[in-house]
């Protein structure tokens, strides 16, 4: 249950220096002694910052204090926790974040709704702000500029590789660095799942354009993607930008043209972190890709991949490297958006198996099974009534997602 | 994977002849050599027929076929085959099921549009016809009035046991009897998944009255319990009214008071049924109640008792014996119904776990643990908003089902 997904990258870029962003991580011994469970990042003064949270009606202490602490688009800290998500804990979980932001708040010397918290682990636990009362004087002591991936690690929970990703843009004639951290493993669905991930960045945009960007960017990228598709009630998507790139004017309008470079590598950067996610999706032994073409809208579209991307059914079957086409058909039919049999046509990667609603009479069960064999997989399914289209990036579901996820509490 | 599910029945009623139905199954090797593939039922004129299907958008061939054929609202015959869904197959399969009918209408002497026809099993295989050739006529000549098991049986796919049910109804002074038969244990989910069940009565209802009964009845019974989310092509249920009971006089309306009893035992039956086809889902171990009350809505209720019932976490935490309350706050979150984390209460069995948006100070985890140890299990989310309640069933996600789904075609 520890090894590494195979679908781990086989290396990890190193992330340069935000300037205005410093980190430590540290053992607060909230559910695991011996591993870093807390990551606190500092911010310089003039940071912005956006977000984006969970759809569910349940939300977490830390989400309901983010998004209240959003409303200035100002700040200095991030502290995250694995292994409590302080969820579901009611009076006592709102004392929790209180007290953890206040304390870090007089540690840095700013104010408590300028501090960013987000936890994550399991639901209903109380969560006791003294383990950070522990730990918090030394976090902001002992503040570094790297390296990345220890920040990474400090947010694990099932995770089986930290993910990281970072990008360089051009706003004028300064290049920007982006850097992003993720975890995640399962309870991946839209929107969003356990799922966390902070960027941050030294391009100098003000907290509205920037949650323009973020809110735009998490729609093809961590709102497409599913491992099981269960949302939790803490995920969090936050980015802070310091603004302290040398040679770049502020941006406060969405409209600004400089920011079309910064949008395009943010959307990349986005969209690699998520498909790290999945690509660490509890027993995941495939990385899937499902695009779905011709639907009546590009909403239709993303309904229809869902419905394809979250099948039981699909996904065992993907997972038994099996070219049970006959499942998409069941998957597009369930998924209640226009569809008309007779025009349907799939694909797994460039084998077309079925077309105008029956087995492709040229279709080559070897060559399809073979491609089963592939660790990426990519299904096409042509709906043949529209212009819209839409992809959405899933897993396989094996035994071993059984097995992480039936005793997950012990 | 072949052993009988540890949920099935201990025993099974025997049911009683139905005056005017007559049946026999035949070895047609529509995929399998050695066992008995294709049922053939036959009705004694005057006979009414009922039906409710998939909703699915790219429903079998079969379905189509009887969608059409119910217009008339008389039956002669049902033929039903397991082995082959003959779904996603085009022209073909639309030929298929009139050259079926046909040859059971010449050799029965009525129209094909009183042969009512289904099928399940592997979908986008061409189903041939010359198949139901070669075992019609013989079926024709050997109709019995039972044993009804033999009925059940021949309809089974992955089915690990037969699934019968029968109940005794007053129409007046008559005692009616209704019998019936399913089959379904993978792609089960509202509305409706591979599952198949067909009623059969000598109840004297007019077609539409006995429409309306179904239609209802299937609402809180076949609609309401779900495997694996998944929806298949071929769902149907179909019931068919002789009339022949002595001494009743036929009922042509809806608000017919003599309807009480009859109605009553049918929806009896139905749960019975469609409990037996959770009792099978693929893997299950564990036999799911989830109940959902003052919800805003018995839609809304029902709504969050799907998203529990079908959460994958929730079904693995059932599998793992684990009292996870944490998941069930997850998946009433992730619903998208109204609800407010700090009304919820949670049971597992009698005992509450949450309370008022937290654990319950009085939880004790050892009793919680013990009775996840059970067969049966019933959660219980008092949602604290209105007055709306509804039931579901569902049954655990086990490795097994995993292992049963995974290589299926082969």
């Amino acid at each position: 249950m520890t090894a590494v997904s195979p679908l781990a990258p086989t290396s990890y870029p190193t992330l340069p220096p935000i300037a205005g962003v410093h980190f430590a991580s540290a053992e607060a011994g909230i559910k695991h002694a011996g591993r870093t469970d807390v990551l606190l990042a500092t911010f310089d003064k003039g940071t912005t910052a956006a977000g984006v949270f969970t759809r569910s009606k349940c939300p977490s202490a830390p989400v309901d204090w983010c998004r209240e602490a959003l409303q200035s688009g100002k700040a200095r800290a991030l502290m995250v926790n694995a292994g409590n998500a302080n969820a579901f804990t009611g009076k006592r979980g709102r004392e929790t974040v209180k007290l953890s932001a206040a304390m870090v708040a007089e540690a840095l010397g700013c104010r408590p709704k300028e501090v960013f918290l987000a936890s994550t682990g399991v639901i209903g636990e109380p969560l006791d702000a003294a383990k950070f009362d522990r730990v918090v004087e030394r976090l902001v002591a002992h503040q570094h500029d790297g390296p990345w991936i220890d920040a990474a690690r400090a947010i694990m929970t099932t995770d089986t590789f930290p993910k990281v990703a970072t990008r360089t843009a051009w706003i004028g004639d300064a290049a920007v660095a982006i850097n992003g951290v993720a975890k995640g493993a399962g309870m991946i669905a839209p929107d969003m799942a356990t799922m966390l991930s902070f960027i941050f960045t030294d391009a100098p945009i003000a907290a509205p354009v920037l949650q323009s960007l973020l809110s735009r960017g998490v729609t093809g990228s961590f709102n497409a993607i599913t491992v099981d598709s269960d949302t939790s009630t803490s995920d969090t998507v936050l980015i802070f930008a310091t603004g302290q790139v040398a040679g770049a004017k502020p941006i406060t309008l969405t409209r600004d043209r400089r920011l079309a470079g910064f949008r395009e590598a943010l959307d990349d950067l986005l969209l690699d972190l998520a498909h790290q996610v999945v690509r660490d999706g509890e027993g995941a032994r495939k990385f899937v890709e499902v695009r779905v073409e011709r639907a009546t809208s590009k909403r239709s579209a993303k309904r229809i991949a869902l419905s394809i991307a979250n099948s039981p059914l699909v996904k065992t079957a993907l997972a038994g490297e099996d070219a049970n086409w006959g499942r998409i058909v069941m998957a597009v039919g369930k998924a209640g958006e226009p569809a008309d049999r007779d025009k349907l046509a799939i694909w797994f990667g460039d084998t077309r198996v079925a077309f105008h609603g029956e087995r492709d009479p040229d279709y080559s069960e070897a060559v399809a099974a073979a491609y089963m064999k592939s660790q990426d997989i990519v299904i096409t399914v042509d709906i043949g009534l529209g212009t819209g289209s839409d992809r959405v990036w899933t897993c396989d579901l094996t035994k071993e997602y059984v097995a992480i996820n039936g005793d997950y509490r012990s």
